[in-house]
Parts: C-alpha cells; sequence; structure tokens
C-alpha cells in the first residue's frame, strides 16, 4: 500500500476544506507571529531568536525547552504541505528565512541544535534520554522532507543531509559509536521518509538501528546517566527500568503501550515505516500487538490517549479515567499518523475507522473554531472549579490558551491538517482505496494506468457519498471503506444496485468505467455507545456517537452540575443540522433528567434513605471537537443512564 | 463542658475494649519495636538511635523524617494513657528509658530536637515553616502531660517544660523575638493541655499568640524563606501564599477548610481549646464556620477528610472524589479530637455523630483486626491493580503496611484508643453527657454532687443502651445523646415511657435516682444513603451504612470489577451478625446485579448500542473499617444504583 500523495488530489469545500483554510489563513500566519515572539500575551517560543543568536546574528540566551527547535519544524512542515495546494509567497518567504538562519546556525560538522549550542555545545549527545536532540533533528528533518516535496528547493534537505551524515558517524553498532538512542522517540520515521526521498540505504539503515538497538541491555539510558551523575530521570516508580522511555525491552519483546504516550505513538509510527520498507515481519507483529492494545484496551472514545498528566503517560489496560485524563492534542495527531502507516502495512478499514476518530474528535478539539486558541489536554470531562482548585486536575484547562511554553500541540495540528490531501486515499496495484469521505477530486497512476474520480459528501454530518469515475482503465477497483460504526447502507453504481465484494473492512466494487456514478449511503443513525466492563470510570454511563462523531453535553446548553444528568439509551434521540451553530453542526438532543437540589439545604452532605428527585429537561448534545467555542463552562462525554 | 476524666470511667468489654485490648496487646509492644528498629523488613524508624545520638551515647546520623521525634512523643503519650486503665510496668520501664535519653539529649537552655541537635544546631528555628520543630515540641509536650497525668512523674514534664521556656522566650510579639508560627500546627493545642496542668497564664499566652500571629502580614513563612533564599515550599499552584500552611490570611477570617489536612484540623483543636480557656467568641465562630465547612461540605462519609494526595490536603467543597482521596488515618483521628474540642465549646449531638464516624469507621480503618498492619491513606474504593500501575492512585495501598518511613498514622491511632475512656462523657453542671455508647462504669463529681452510672450495649451493633442509675444527687440529669441517624427509638425509665426535653442532639432525663433503669433502644436499620446533589462524584451512587457503620463491598464475598455491581435503594436489606466473621460483624446483603461481561470479546473497547446486560447475585456488604483483613483485592463503599 501507498499513499496517494497530496499533489494528486484536490480538496473541495468540504468539513475537512473548511479545517485546510482555517490553518491556512489562520494557524499558519499566527503561528509564524508566535515564534517569532510577536504575539501580546502569549507565552514566548523564542524559535527564531534561538536560531539567530546560534547563527552569531544576535547575542541571546537560550530560550524555551530543550526541544524548541522542534516548534519552528513543524510550522515548515506544515506551511510546506499547505504551499502544494495554496501557493502563497509570503509563508514561502518565511520558510526561506527560516532556512537561511538554520544554514547560518549550522555547526562546520554538520550540527544544529540551538540548545546546545547556546547553552554548552561540549554536552552535546550526553543526554539523548532527557534533551531530545535527536527528537528535534526528526522535525527538522520532516521539515526539510516537506519543504523539499512541496517546492523542490534543496536547501533546507542539503543542511539536513549534512546533520545527518554526522549523526550517522555518530551512532551506530560499529566500534567507536555511541550505541544510543532518542530519549523522545521521532528520528526514526523521518529518516524513513528521507529514505523515500534519497533512497540511500544509510537512512533506512540507520532508521532500523535506533528501533532495533533500543531497550537492548545493557540499558543504554542507564550507562548514559550513570556517565552524567545523573538520577533516573522519569525510570522511576511505575515507569522503572526506562519504560517510561519505552527502552525497557526491545522493541519487538513490548506487550503493551507504556510511558510518554507520543514518544510511543512515535515509535510506532517508525517501526511500521521500517517494516513496510524492509518487510520485516517481526516488526509488523509488534506493531500489530501495540496496535491492538492500544484502539482495544486504552484508548478513549474521543480518540484521546495518554490517560495520565504524570509523565503524559499510558497507564494500563482499561484504565480510562474520565476527569484525571492526559489526552495531549499531539498523541492524538500521532494516533492518526500511526493508522496511517498501519494502513501502509495493510489495507484494513479500521485503520480509516481511527484516522476518523481521531480527525474529528481528539485531535481538532485542540483548536477552536477561529484557529487562534489550543488545548495541549484534551479531557473528556471538565469542570472549571475542579481545575482551578484540585492539583491532580490542574493541567485539564477549561479554555483554550494562545501558546504554551511547551507548544508542541498547535503546529502538529497544523501540520497535519495540511497534509489532509495525501490522507484521503491509498493504492495497492490497480485499487484505489478512499479511506477518508471528503468532497475531493483524484487524479493517480495506479499499476494498470490512472483513474480519476470526483467525489461529494456532506461527511461527517451525513454518510452520503455520490462518487462519478472521471478516467479509468481496464482491471480499475476502487475500494471504499466500511467504517465499524455501520450497521446498514445501500450502495448503487448508475442508480441500480450492484453485487460487491467485502472484505477487511472495505466494499471493492471492480471493473469501473469513466462515467460510473456511485451512490455509497452509510446510514448514520444516533448511537448510545457502552464501554467495555472492564472499564471501571465508564461503568453506568453512555456516550453518544453519530457516525465518527463523538458528542457531549456542555453547561452553556444543560446548565452545570453535569453529573447529574442522566438520559436513557432507549430515548428517542433527534438529530438537526443547524447551520449556524458552532460553524454548522448536527445537534442531537433527547428528553434527559437532572438530579434535583430542591430539598437539600447546603448543611446536610450525606442523607439517609431519601432518593434523589429528577426535573426532567431536554439533553443538548453538541459535537465533542466543537466544546468550549462559547466561553469556559463544564463539559462532559460520558453520562448518567437511567 | 469538660471531659469525665478517663480516670472516672471503666471500660467493660464491648467493641470499644476490644480496641483498647487490641492496643495494648499489640500495638502498644510492637510499635515500642519499631521505635527501635527490631521489626524485621519494616521501613526503620530511628527515634531511639537519634535520640541516643544526639544523647551522645552512639555516633550516628539523624535516619528518618524531620519530623521522626513526634512518632516516640505519641507512643510515649499512647502508652501512658493505656497505664491510666492498665498499668504495665514494663511498658512505663520503657518510657522511663526513652524519659531518661530525652533528659540526657536535652541542651542546657532546654532546646530538644533530634533533627537539628544530628545535622546542624545553628540552623534551628530558621525554617519553622518546613521542619516541623514545633511540631515535633508539641508531641512531646503532650507525651509529657499524658504521662504526668497517668503516673504522677515529673521527669517528661519538666524536660518538656525547660524547653517551652526556650520556645517562649524565642517567639513572640515582644522585641528580640521571632514572630514566627509552626508549619505544622501542633503545639497550640497542647500548650492549652500543658496549661491545664499548670494553670500557668504563660502557657495559654502562648498558645494564644502562635494562633493570632498565624496569617499576618508580612507574611512569616514568606520573610523567613527569603532569609534562608528558599523556594516557595508548598506554598505553590492551587495553594499560594502560604495558604497550604493555614496562613495566607489570619484564622479568623479563613473560610474553607484548605492546604495539609492534619495541619487545618490540629490548628482547629488548638483554636477551639484556646477558645474555651479565654471565652474569645470570634476565635469561637471561627471554629464554628470551619466544622460546618469540613463536616457539610469537605467529608466523605467514612470520615476521611484531605481530598487529595498532592500535599495531603484539602481541595475544595463538594469535592470529593472516591478513587484518588487521601483520607490520612491521622487526619480522621484529628477530627476526632477537634469534635472532642467543640465539645467542649458547647453541646451538641453533632459533634458526637462525628466522633461516631471517626470511631467506627475512618480512623479503626487505619489498622488491621491484629493490630500490625497499617493503612496511612484510607480510599473509599480499591483496585489494586491501579495502585500498582497509576501513579496518581499509587498512594493509595491495597494492603496494610508494617510501618512507614513517615509513621505519624499507627501510634496516632493507637493515642486515640487508648484515650478512649476519657472520650465517653463529658459533664457542665449538674448534668452528664453520654456522647458515645459503650459498656461501662462511670464515678464522676457534677456541681451537684457525685453520680454513676453503669452501661450495657452491643452498640453498634445494635442500638439498644441500658444504662443503671448507681448513685445520684438532687438535680442530677443524664443526657444521652440522639445520633443524627435515628429516625425512631424507644426509651423507659424503670420500665415505663417517660417524658423528656430533646435538645441540640440530645435526650435529657432529669431527676434520675439511684437504682433508676434507662432502656434507650436506639432503632438500627440499614440506610441507603445519598450524598447531596452538588457531590458530582457520588452521582448515581447509594453508601450502605447501619447507626454509624458505614459499609462496603470486599472483593472476596463478591468478585471483582465492582464497578460494574448494582443494587437497588428500595432493595429489601439483610443484616446479620455473624460473630465468626472479621472479629464479628453485623453483615448485610441485598439482591443485587452485575454488568455480564458475555459478549464482550476482548478487542471491543466501545459497543454501539448494545445496552449492558446483567447476572443477579446477592451481595454482601461488610463494615468498611474490616476490610482488607483477608487478603488484597477491590473494595469499594459508593455503589452504582438501578
Amino acid at each position: 500500500m501507498r499513499k496517494v500523495p497530496a499533489n494528486d488530489v484536490y480538496m473541495r469545500p468540504s468539513f475537512l476544506r473548511t479545517l485546510m483554510d482555517r490553518v491556512a489563513d489562520k494557524m499558519i500566519p499566527y503561528q509564524w507571529e508566535t515564534l517569532n515572539d510577536r504575539v501580546p500575551d502569549a507565552a514566548p517560543s523564542y524559535c527564531i531568536r534561538n536560531l539567530k543568536a546560534a547563527a552569531g546574528l544576535i547575542d541571546a540566551p537560550h530560550g524555551g525547552c530543550v526541544f524548541q527547535d522542534s516548534d519552528l519544524a513543524k510550522w515548515i512542515e506544515a506551511a510546506s504541505y499547505m504551499l502544494i495546494w495554496r501557493r502563497d509567497a509570503a509563508t514561502e518567504a518565511n520558510i526561506d528565512y527560516a532556512v537561511e538562519l538554520m544554514e547560518k546556525a549550522q555547526m562546520a560538522d554538520g550540527y544544529l541544535d540551538t540548545y546546545y549550542q547556546l547553552t554548552g555545545i561540549e554536552k552535546r549527545f550526553t543526554n539523548l534520554r532527557d534533551n531530545h536532540e535527536l527528537y528535534c533533528a526528526g522535525h527538522l528533518l520532516e521539515g526539510a522532507v516537506a519543504y523539499y516535496e512541496a517546492t523542490g528547493k534543496r536547501r533546507f534537505l542539503d543542511v539536513m543531509l549534512r546533520y545527518i551524515d554526522l549523526i550517522d558517524a555518530t551512532f551506530g553498532l560499529e566500534d567507536g559509536k555511541k550505541k544510543g538512542y532518542p530519549g523522545h522517540e521521532e528520528i526514526e520515521l523521518a529518516l524513513v521518509k528521507l529514505y523515500q526521498i534519497t533512497k540511500d540505504p544509510k537512512h533506512l539503515r540507520l532508521a532500523k538501528y535506533f528501533i532495533d538497538e533500543r531497550g537492548s541491555t545493557p540499558n543504554y539510558f542507564a550507562e548514559e546517566a550513570k556517565a552524567r551523575g545523573d538520577g533516573p530521570g522519569w525510570s522511576r516508580s511505575v515507569y522503572s527500568e526506562n519504560r517510561y522511555y519505552q527502552a525497557g525491552a526491545p522493541v519487538r519483546e513490548q506487550q503493551s503501550a507504556l510511558g510518554h504516550a507520543v514518544r510511543q505513538v512515535y515509535l510506532l509510527i517508525g517501526m511500521a515505516e521500517v517494516a513496510r520498507e524492509t518487510g520485516d515481519e517481526t516488526l509488523k507483529a509488534a506493531c500489530d500487538r501495540m496496535w491492538k492494545d492500544i484502539t482495544r484496551r486504552q484508548m478513549y472514545i474521543t480518540g484521546a490517549v495518554g490517560q495520565t498528566a504524570f509523565g503524559e503517560a499510558f497507564t494500563f489496560d482499561y484504565d480510562l479515567p474520565n476527569d484525571t485524563v492526559y489526552g495531549e492534542t499531539c498523541a492524538s495527531i500521532a494516533m492518526f499518523f500511526f493508522a496511517q502507516s498501519m494502513l501502509g502495512l495493510s489495507p484494513n478499514g479500521e485503520y480509516g475507522d481511527v484516522m476518523d476518530t481521531m480527525l474529528y474528535n481528539g485531535t481538532i478539539s485542540g483548536m477552536n473554531l477561529e484557529g487562534n486558541r489550543f488545548f495541549y489536554v484534551n479531557p473528556l470531562e471538565c469542570v472549571p472549579m475542579r481545575s482551578l482548585k484540585s492539583q491532580i486536575i490542574s493541567h485539564i484547562r477549561p479554555e483554550r490558551q494562545k501558546w504554551f511554553g511547551c507548544a508542541c500541540c498547535p503546529p502538529n495540528l497544523a501540520r497535519m491538517i495540511t497534509k489532509l490531501p495525501g490522507s484521503v486515499f491509498t493504492e495497492a496495484d490497480d485499487t484505489l482505496y478512499m479511506n477518508l469521505f471528503t468532497c475531493c477530486d483524484a487524479e493517480t497512476e495506479l499499476s494498470g494506468g490512472k483513474a480519476a474520480l470526483g467525489c461529494d459528501t456532506r461527511y461527517p454530518c451525513d454518510g452520503r457519498v455520490s462518487i462519478k469515475i472521471k478516467r479509468s482503465f481496464e482491471g480499475f477497483r476502487l475500494a471504499l471503506r466500511l467504517p465499524g460504526w455501520v450497521k446498514s447502507y445501500t450502495l448503487t453504481l448508475n442508480g441500480a444496485s450492484v453485487v460487491t465484494v467485502m472484505d477487511d473492512g472495505y466494499i471493492f466494487l471492480d471493473q469501473l468505467k469513466a462515467g460510473d456514478a456511485i451512490e455509497y449511503d452509510m446510514h448514520m443513525p444516533v448511537n448510545a455507545v457502552f464501554a467495555h466492563p472492564a472499564v471501571s470510570q465508564d461503568a453506568g454511563l453512555v456516550a453518544i456517537k453519530r457516525g465518527p462523531v463523538v458528542y457531549c453535553l456542555e453547561e452553556i446548553d444543560n446548565g452545570d452540575m453535569l453529573s447529574n444528568v442522566s438520559i436513557s439509551p432507549d430515548a428517542e434521540f433527534k438529530a438537526d443540522f443547524l447551520p449556524d451553530k458552532l460553524g454548522g453542526i448536527v445537534e442531537i438532543s433527547c428528553p434527559a433528567k437532572r438530579v434535583s437540589l430542591a430539598g437539600w439545604d447546603e448543611y446536610e452532605l450525606y442523607a439517609l434513605d431519601r432518593k434523589p428527585c429528577y426535573d426532567d429537561f431536554t439533553a443538548r448534545f453538541v459535537p465533542y471537537y466543537s466544546w468550549n467555542n462559547r466561553g469556559k463552562g463544564e463539559m462532559r462525554v460520558w453520562v448518567r443512564t437511567h
């Protein structure tokens, strides 16, 4: 399986195109301003300042986190992929300017990391565990690859080729090299992207080395810490033996997702990409096992992953607390990419299902409808007073922020969205797989020839998809994803029902000809969703979903104390498209009850034998991604049942 | 109101006497062994070793926490109060030995704190905020008062009088004195106890000074930290401005309980005691306000207080998470003492109600039935796997421990229990108030003369109390507490019904004569208890209570995944006395349902439109205090309803 590249897909107005335009119109320019520290009252970024200082153009200390360079790298990647579908001279000039600074900042031997360049170059490559050097290198590399792909300009790529040569000369199993690997994975997947351009085996070999060496004995991080005279870092308590860094065992032996969520999933992307390029079945098996563990046992219904703020980490199977969840935006974005990489290993509709889960829920919840405020943490329940007063909930911000001291999420979201044209289709032999449903025109070269189609849909507002084949060839086959939530659908070819083959979550349509019209109607009722009984935190609760979209209650629509609201799973749910609410949403409403406060005087905390009394009202659910666009208030995804 | 002293009350076999015997037989000797570091595999105490080193008898560094001395102090207090009702030469010799060490360790100017004596005496009194000097002094003082009361021996008291003189000369508003007060309150209440023996006004004045000065501007802890070049300590995030130490505002201005729970409640005890001795109405009003805030808005049904492990602290009104609760044993013990002190300010049954809540639930849950294993944290819900794998739950130990590096709780429990004879009655003028129900004989001197009575009951197993008046005088009045949970009762005097006055939670019986027999029968059905709807964490849940005893489900009786168990609040509850189960308990059973796992294959995390199926079974509830006496397993107080 390979992706149908972004160049081959033109995105017409749709839900996804709206996201793309928001990113292009607002986020890309806004984030450039933040990277230049020009947004008042936002946490400073220092990115450009650090580069200027490293280039010797100004005198300034390093500012921000050790991984600050990666924010700029992700922005360049996001902006580059935007250039593919919206050529914009000003943005391109901004990238060129940043690349020029990087070229100036780069050391003679290829090294480029403003943190070490400004705080003490002699310490470089001595703390891979904590200081994110290889992580930053990975993001810079992704940025360089993206800019090259979008513009053909080699300047950034050449900078990075020099840096990668230095890294390659520094790390590896050969004598005299350090047997290190990154504390925060990322460079593995970036090296595969580089390899796909250069076809230079050393790039793939280096990616494979970083994966294969990880977790070997003696443990590199333990040795490295000993050499520094340093402590265990995050390798303590529940994360001992460097499990926090996915380095407690070789990756092929790891049984379940553990430690820092973004690191874990970035590693898995790298593993899947290396497995695809090398055909390594043991690595593929490890990816399969971890995919199942995460998606079947450690993923929230919204697609949030990482159950705890303590280390932004996974905890254990079926532990899914809704109130203390972390659910970093970056981790859901990583899951979107991981699903894409799994799709590269084998076509299966469930990967597209997870892409949908991420895309319509837990990633885009990370930004507001205007594109200038961001969540780092995506809770399934928010009570603003708790965030303010209870330290264990304090990571859950009740309002999106302008920027963050650690601002990994906003540019990550931007790059996921600007890359969307390349995420819609995959192809293998003569088959074109449609994984996302959106309005688009696509033309691509398959094994047997060129095929083109146009697609129209209001997805995810409804499940009807109209496809017109515009160009075909003998043997052309279209595979339409059949999402897991679909219980019934109709499919017609030129108005007549059609015999199809169904396999691995796809419906296959064979021998399509130019002019053929396909009407695919996935019936999209409101679903009451129940969690596996092993999830103790969801016992007695129900979530509302329609198609791929998860819903929530907000205080502004339903009053406060949402924990006292209950609905019947058998209720009649109404779904109404409201074009003017929250940028156009399908609102869901149903009869509901709330515990009455009448009779509870303020001085009674526990009452004997007094069953709760209820008031009836109509509950209104809005898409989870749209919450907190109307001021601060309570929010809740899982609702009590009666 | 004053307490009827322990000397006047003889405790006969009963629930409480069983606790007392367990402490005397097991905990006092066991804890002496731990204090001497002679229990294998238990966390070391270092208490005696530190004293020996400070006395110059051995050469050893200071071991344990800064407040290690207080463990020994509390043990001496516990053992001393035991001596009142069980004279034991070996224990008395052990105390004498410890006192001799203290006398030897004490410095010429009266100072006595092994931490500073062994780590750098020049730093003494420079970090009241963090280093617990005045807290340790307070506990030593309580120990000295107890030993003097129990034995009449002055040696320990004299040591402490010298130390208190030094403290009095060091702290105060006078020129040249430090305007400090303890970071961990305790000495205030201890000074009142000392004053009650010495009647020396300077002891009461010092207690009052520590209370009045607290939270004044400029903030002493802030100034002290500045002088040390130190950071904010716990005065950060939600606890900024030294609120963690109850020093964000003067005590009379504080509106709700905040910060470290034990510190907060110890302060309140000191405030109530000073208010009683001085008649200070503004201080009494502050106590009333805080009493209401805690008991009506921040206390768990088990009597646990302190909702968060982050600083062992209160959070905010109606925030009562059951899974991440702290509920330190010491904090519930403190609440027991606070209730007693409030009783000293005015007779009100609700203080006795809270004493019951603590006594039969959240304090004694801190020890096992054998008296040699202890909980520091008392959760309302325990899933052992979560404690093991989720850092935010890791403070919740699924099994009681042999000892703790910070071992404040076990000796605290011991002293609460050995003091019980002095906790049963209070008296004012000619009225004797019975606050606890237990088998005992009491003889006490009231204003108008001597009164004596005998009491028999199986409380809390049932609510029948038989009282025989053995001695009386003209005008003698008995006040029987009418617990808040009593919905109906019968009361007879010499077999006939009797007209009584009821007020402030007591039933008053006037003009009792020697030979009078009172039968007081508080009907004790099983109660289904619901929390105030503002407690979001208890929405849809019910707790089972019978009389003062809160119940729980344990895995050993009900299987695992207790979150999937639900009962009807209208269920018929059976209550059976089982003499051989858990030391003799009333077990409660009722029909229940549990979500069936059938049909949920292991690969399905969220299911659309599939309502849970239920299996019927009989749920068995045991008293909360008795949990985890039959091995490790899940436990749950609040249960779902259907």
